[in-house]
């Protein structure tokens, strides 16, 4: 996906909110948003916008002197959603369509998303997703593609919506390697986060090799690359991914929810969409 | 009120805003986005936002080359209004509390606002506003300078919003001074909307000499500022005038509703308030 023109105003917004969570210094997050003011001219439009935000977030950690703003955060969300496991993983055990239920979980942890989101409600969305309409619903060819897989390359997200994966990962019943951010940026989550939510239980995790808050094949190492380029099946979750990898010419299985007006008009659905999405399928 | 941090990639959303309406060109819009980027550091933040708001119009003028972007909403929504006016005028007459009920009227005005807005419904928050209890109320006060004035200068804020201020001063019986900006600025109210509003009917109609969308003393003409020294009340309508007169040391009433975040912790009230605050009373 291009970034487009309301991406820069939002920029901005991002640089100011991981700034604040970083410091009160009144004066250096003035410097900061002077600093991405003054690139907006240079952001070529047609780059992805995780390309962009890969400049914006480092420049937060330059300026403000702190390279993960949201570590505690991150702590928090995977705690929140670690007590939350059990009821999910009953309700999921006592549904007709377990994958289902799961891949619904998986796009509700999709909500833990800083990026887009000042405020959510974790449990509330878990709620509104077990019932919500998709908006693009392409599970018949996941399950297809799924039932011919043997090696499935799930690339994350957010940490805490990284427990909503694994059990996801889980109910897929094959063999998973399970991708983060290769050093933290925003609320993604890197191996330390995919760790603490237990994703090594029941998958390999491997770094993508990249900074950027979405995978970007260019910005991404080589490991990685034979591997997305081999895979039987790839599961890209959130906006972030899918903003890297919309453009691909493999078949690759989205999911997310919509959370911004612009990709959600980009996907042709209504923000605040969920989505199970298969590109080249 | 001074500028917040927040401000700025506001100020960048609402360049894009009235940009996107001026013009399709995308490119002109990068290069406007870009020129505001480059506004950013040498933005005072000791300034008033209004103060900055007038840098940033200018500039969507200067590049789209468009002088009025609202010049059509503005008519739309003046329309849109003076259509309310008979059963805004009969609720009025037969509610126990006329000049209270048309201050609810004239603050349910003030959504109409695209510096702040993209969407609104004037209908539905009229019917809101009717019931809606005041975060700030010194209506008493109001009621005591009322009684006392025979001059009143009334800064008008927003187009339509100003067919509401013409009840509002039909209601107040006194002679009324109603106070525009000089040039268009986002949808604030012109003398010629002032007119089409039927403002003429119920008062003088002055400009403030200004072009930014608030009322700052220091860019206002000799005569708007000689009539804001002598005024027996002045009423001043919305955040922009807000944002530029709440440290003056006159007395004045502010009618707005807090639409924004910032100006609601700025007054010490929650966003969505609705606010009738006295200073210097």
């Amino acid at each position: 996906m291009k970034t487009y023109l309301e991406c820069l105003p939002c920029f901005m917004q991002q640089a100011l909110r991981a700034g604040r969570i970083a410091t009160n210094d009144e004066k250096k997050l003035k410097d900061l948003l002077s600093s991405v003011g003054e690139m907006i001219k240079d952001i070529p439009m047609q780059n992805t916008p995780p390309e962009t935000g890969d400049a914006i977030y480092r420049k937060v950690r330059e300026i403000t002197g702190v390279n993960d703003p949201y570590k505690e955060i991150k702590k928090q969300n995977i705690a929140e959603t670690l007590a939350l496991y059990p009821e999910m993983k009953n309700i999921i055990n006592s549904s007709e369509d377990k994958i289902l239920t799961a891949i619904r979980f998986a796009i509700a942890g999709n909500v833990i998303d800083f990026g887009v989101n000042k405020e959510f409600d974790i449990q509330q969305e878990v709620k509104n997703n077990l019932e919500k309409e998709f908006a693009i619903f392409d599970y018949h060819k996941f399950l297809q593609h799924l039932e011919k897989a043997n090696s499935i390359l799930y690339i994350g997200d957010n940490a805490g919506e990284t427990v909503f994966d694994k059990i996801l990962i889980e109910e897929l019943g094959k063999q998973v390697t399970f991708v983060v951010r290769d050093i933290p940026v925003i609320n993604d989550a890197t191996k330390e986060d995919a760790i603490a939510s237990g994703i090594d239980e029941v998958a390999e995790i491997i770094s993508s090799g990249t900074s950027a808050p979405g995978t970007i094949l260019n910005l991404c190492n080589d490991d990685f690359l034979e591997r997305f380029k081999n895979a039987d099946l790839v599961i890209s979750k959130g906006q972030g991914n899918y903003e890297g990898l919309s453009n691909e010419d493999r078949p690759v299985f989205f999911l997310l929810k919509a959370k911004c007006p612009i990709i959600a008009n980009d996907i042709g659905v209504k923000e605040n969409d969920i989505i199970l999405k298969g590109i080249n399928i």
